[in-house]
C-alpha cells in the first residue's frame, strides 16, 4: 500500500514564513532546563503563585454542574459572563466598557497575532518601543511589517518621538507597565501624551499590559484605555495573576475592530475552550483576584528586591540597571564593548543563563543589553547566580 | 483623565481582513439557537457522546498530581507523551510515525490557519474538493491563494483532475473520509492514485481527517498518510471522538515542515494549553477510545438511518442525496432550479434550519445542494422535519 520510491517533496514555504525563526528565549530555555544551570532566562511566572487547588476545585464544578456546555464547541467572541466581568472591571466612572468590546483569545501572543493579521499588509509602517516585547516582534512580524522604533529614555518611550515618525503608520504598539523587557513604566504624563498624539495622527494604539497588576506598592497608573476607548486597543492576559498554561487572553477594543477580530479568529482557531473560560471564571467571579494578585505582588518584589541587592554587592561599576516598581524584569546595560551574547555563551559554561538583549530591538540592536528574571530562582542561588555573573562581567572590564 | 473630542479611527484594515467573511455556518447557528427549531445546520457533535466524567477525573488527577507542571508555559510542539501516542497509534507495519512528526494544535481549524500561513503566498494556487470544507476555505482564503476545484463525481474527488489542473499547486486539500459537507468517501484505488499523483508532481497533500474513526461498519480505510509520508501532510483532531470544546488536533507531516510549522505556531499562540493535552492523554492511554468510540459509530449510524429512512419517505422524486458509510452529514442535491439558500429563509420561517451548499463551493457554486447533520438531533424530530423540509421541497418542484 506504500508508494515506492516516490519524489521526495522540494518544500517551498511562503515568503512570511521563509523569515520567521524561532524565538531566542525558547531557544535558550532549551539550554537551560538542565538542574544545574541558574536561570535569569525565562519569561515564565513562579509556580509558586499557581492558586492549584482553586483551579481544580473549579473544574470540577463546572464539568459537573454544565459538563456537555463546557466541552461542546461554543462562541467565538467568548464565554458571555467572563467577558461581562471584565468589562466591568475596566470600566470607570467616565469610561464604560461594554462586553461587545471585548474578544476572548488563547492568551495574548494570539491576541498579537490576531492584531498583525488584520492590521498590518506587508510593509506597513508600525511603532514599537525601543526595545520591545519580543514576542509581540515575533507576531507582527509574520506579516511583513516596517517596524519603526521609538526612541526611549530611562522613563520609557518618549511620546514626541511618536509625533516625529508615526506620519501614516498603521499601528503602535506600547507595554506601558513594568515593560518586557526593561521593567519601565510609562508616566501618567506620558500616557496622556502618548494617547492624544496617536488619536491625532489617527493610529491606532495597543496597550499590552500582562503585568499592570504586579506593582509593589500603591495602585496599578490609569490605564489608557481609558483616557481613550475609541482609538486604544488594550490587552490583558490571566498568564501572571493566575496561571499561564490555560492560555487565556483578553482584547478590548472599538467594536468594528473587534468584530473584525472576531472573523480572524473564527478562521484561526474557531473559538478558545470554553470550559477554561468557564473555569476561570468561576475562580474569579467572587473577587479572589483581590486576596490573590497582593500575595504574588509581595513575593515578586522580594526576590526583585534580592536580585537588586545582589548586583549592587556583585556587579562591577559601569554597570547600569532598571529599578522596576512591578513586573518580573530587570534590564542590564553593560559597558559599549560588551558584547551579551558571547557573555552568554560564557556563562552558560558556568551554568548561568539570561536572555541578551539584541532580540528585544526591532531595528538596531544594542548588543551590551541583557534581560535578568528573578521571578523562579530562589534567594540563595539568586545571589550565587548574580556573584557568577558579576565576575564574568567584571573580567571583561 | 480622558481625551476630550479625540478624532475617531478611521479603521483601515489588512487587505487579507478586508475579504474576510464570518462563517456562514456560525451566523445560521445563531438565528437557530432558539429551542423550537429543528436544526439541521450544526456541524456539532452531539453531547450524548461526550465522556463527561472519565475528563472530569482526568481533570482531578493530573491537577492533583502534576498541577503545576500542567499550569506553566509548556512546549510548541505539544506535550511528549501525548506525540508518542499518536505517533505510534499512526504507525503500520511498514510506516513508521516518529513524534517529532507531530505538532499538536489548538484544534484542526488551526491546523489549517498555519498550514495556509506556511505554504500559501498571494494568489498561490492551491486544490480543493468541489465541494469542500467550509471552515478550509474560510482559513486559507486569509492568505489569499488562488483556489482551483478540482472536479469530483458521487465517489468523491477524481485524482486525473489533479493532474489535469494541478500543475504549480502549493497545496492539495482533502477530506477522504465521510467528507464534510458531502458524506463521501474516497476509495482505495483513488487515495493511491491521488497519493502517486500529487508526489509525482511535488504537491504537498493535507488529509483531513477529524471524521475517520467514525465508520458504521468495518474497519476505517488505510491512511494516504501511511501511503507517503514524505508527501503527505495528515490532520487529526479529539473533537469527533472526545470532545470539541477542548479545542485539541494535531498536524502530522515530513520534520522540515513540522519545524516551520512550529515556528509560526511559537508566533500565533506560543503552545496549545498543557493541561488539556495532558487530560486527553490520561483518557486514552489506556485505550479508552477503543471501547468509546464504537459508541458513537452506533449512535451516529441509527442517526442516519432515521435520517435516510425519512428522506426516502418525505422527499419527492427529482432530489437526491448522499448515503454516507459514516461521519456527520448527509448532501442532498435538489432540482437545478430550486435555490437551496432561498429554500432556507422559507425553512426557517417553519423553524427548520440546514445549511445551503453554496458556502462550500470554492468556485462556482451549486446553488441547488444543501447540507443535513443527523447528529445532534432526536430520531422524532428528525421524522417531524424532514416531513416539513419534504412539504416546502415538494411546492418547488
Amino acid at each position: 500500500m506504500k508508494l515506492e520510491n516516490p519524489t521526495p517533496i522540494n518544500w517551498k514555504f511562503s515568503e512570511r514564513a521563509e523569515q520567521l525563526q524561532s524565538s531566542v528565549i525558547r531557544e535558550i530555555l532549551k539550554v537551560t532546563m538542565r538542574p544545574e544551570v541558574i536561570s535569569f532566562a525565562g519569561g515564565l511566572p513562579s509556580p509558586e503563585t499557581f492558586p492549584v487547588e482553586r483551579m481544580k476545585a473549579a473544574f470540577d464544578k463546572v464539568l459537573s454542574e454544565q459538563g456537555k456546555t463546557a466541552l461542546q464547541y461554543g462562541p467565538t467572541d467568548g464565554y458571555a459572563p467572563l467577558r461581562e466581568f471584565i468589562a466591568a472591571s475596566l470600566s470607570t466612572a467616565d469610561c464604560k466598557i461594554l462586553p461587545e468590546q471585548i474578544l476572548m483569545v488563547s492568551g495574548s501572543q494570539q491576541g498579537l497575532d490576531l492584531l498583525g493579521k488584520v492590521l498590518v499588509d506587508e510593509g506597513s509602517k508600525i511603532l514599537v518601543e525601543t526595545p520591545s516585547y519580543l514576542g509581540a516582534l515575533q507576531a507582527f512580524s509574520v506579516y511583513q511589517p516596517q517596524f519603526e522604533s521609538v526612541d526611549t529614555d530611562e522613563h520609557g518611550l518618549i511620546p514626541a518621538s511618536v509625533a516625529a515618525k508615526g506620519e501614516g503608520a498603521r499601528l503602535m504598539y506600547a507595554l506601558p507597565n513594568f515593560q518586557n523587557p526593561t521593567g519601565r513604566t510609562l508616566s501618567i504624563e506620558r500616557r496622556m501624551e502618548l494617547v492624544e498624539t496617536c488619536a491625532r495622527m489617527g493610529i491606532p494604539l495597543i496597550e499590552d499590559n500582562p503585568y499592570g497588576d504586579l506593582c509593589y506598592s500603591g495602585e496599578p497608573l490609569p490605564k489608557m484605555l481609558n483616557m481613550n476607548p475609541n482609538g486604544v486597543i488594550y490587552m490583558g492576559s490571566f498568564s501572571k495573576v493566575l496561571t499561564p498554561g490555560i492560555r487565556l487572553g483578553y482584547v478590548v477594543g472599538p467594536v468594528p475592530l473587534i468584530r473584525k477580530l472576531e472573523q480572524a479568529k473564527q478562521a484561526a482557531d474557531l473559538h478558545t475552550a470554553q470550559l477554561t473560560q468557564m473555569v476561570v471564571y468561576e475562580v474569579i467571579k467572587d473577587g479572589f483576584l483581590g486576596e490573590h494578585i497582593p500575595t504574588i505582588r509581595t513575593f515578586y518584589s522580594r526576590q526583585c528586591d534580592v536580585m537588586l541587592e545582589a548586583m549592587t554587592k556583585f556587579f562591577p561599576q559601569g554597570v547600569t540597571w532598571t529599578r522596576p516598581e512591578g513586573g518580573m524584569f530587570i534590564w542590564v546595560t553593560l559597558p559599549k564593548h560588551i558584547d551579551s551574547k558571547l557573555l552568554l555563551d560564557e556563562a552558560i559554561q558556568h551554568n548561568i543563563a539570561f536572555v541578551p538583549g539584541g532580540p528585544f530591538y526591532a531595528n538596531e540592536a544594542e548588543k551590551n543589553t541583557l534581560r535578568l528574571s528573578f521571578v523562579t530562582v530562589s534567594p540563595e542561588r539568586i545571589n550565587e547566580g548574580i556573584e557568577k555573573l558579576g565576575k564574568l562581567i567584571k573580567a571583561k572590564m
